[in-house]
């Protein structure tokens, strides 16, 4: 067995991450076409933005380490993007859409900050100071959009939901 | 279109989760037998019988609600548990072993803080409180239970698999 180190379950959480933000920027004009709230438009579009810059960081690591960033396919944000896409077309009325696609957003912000949580561990217990702080700085924009998507939520969705 | 409301979004995520607590009960005690770190064990076993305490309060809500709970399968948690089962299979060296099996749980964990969230928050919207604080019970042990694995990750696992 090659890559039975703590290195190899780096490069492997990279590899999935870079994955799941391909995805991501795939889905996200979707869920921009569909969401009617301007200030839930003006996160989401916000978020592809930096997700553009999160892929990039992985690339810049990826050549930093020396390996390559393709062939993985991240399970896990198939499964969460399929699941949003069915939940997304459920809920077709306009204001509880918009609820439904906060709600599949910040699966995916939180599965990106459990892989990125992990990732940013891992090369800090490994002396990779710069890919650490690269991946902390990931982090805290994941971290940052799931708040804002709360607060969304919190303060006008679910609230003109309820009027449905 | 029928239950094109937030009292439907709850449901929807109510069901997604049950069956997010059912994958979770199937796949923990895989987890658990791989797992070497006794205190990653005995926090893995300690998850098992919180989810199944949190299945249980689903099943109080549906009777509350007059709903089913069966029926919709949680298709996130599919992808997050067949991506962790991979990761499990590829690191089978032990030490780096519990670091890939603390990286498969923090996943799941986080899928469930963003489902919960939600579905805490449309209960505190539509003025069910009692469900509310139920949910919010689980989601704090949710938290907890991944602050837990962050720690172990941290202090223990992640040093020792450097050693490999």
């Amino acid at each position: 067995m090659e890559r039975q180190s703590l290195q190899g379950l780096y490069v492997e959480h990279l590899r999935d991450l870079y994955s799941a933000e391909q995805q991501i920027l795939t889905a996200l004009p979707k869920l921009i076409e569909k969401a009617s709230h301007p200030e839930l438009r003006r996160a989401l579009e916000e978020h592809r933005r930096v997700t553009e810059q999160h892929a990039q960081r992985l690339t810049d690591i990826f050549k930093q380490l020396g390996e390559k960033g393709s062939g993985t396919t991240c399970k896990g944000m198939q499964g969460i993007i399929a699941e949003g896409d069915e939940l997304v077309r459920k809920f077709s009325d306009s204001d509880v859409l918009d609820a439904a696609i906060i709600a599949a957003a910040q699966r995916v912000e939180h599965y990106e900050i459990a892989a990125y949580g992990c990732a940013r561990t891992y090369a800090s217990t490994l002396g990779l100071g710069d890919q650490a702080d690269a991946l902390q700085k990931t982090l805290d924009e994941e971290g940052k959009a799931d708040h804002t998507l709360t607060d969304l939520a919190d303060e006008a969705v679910n609230v003109d939901a309820m009027k449905v």
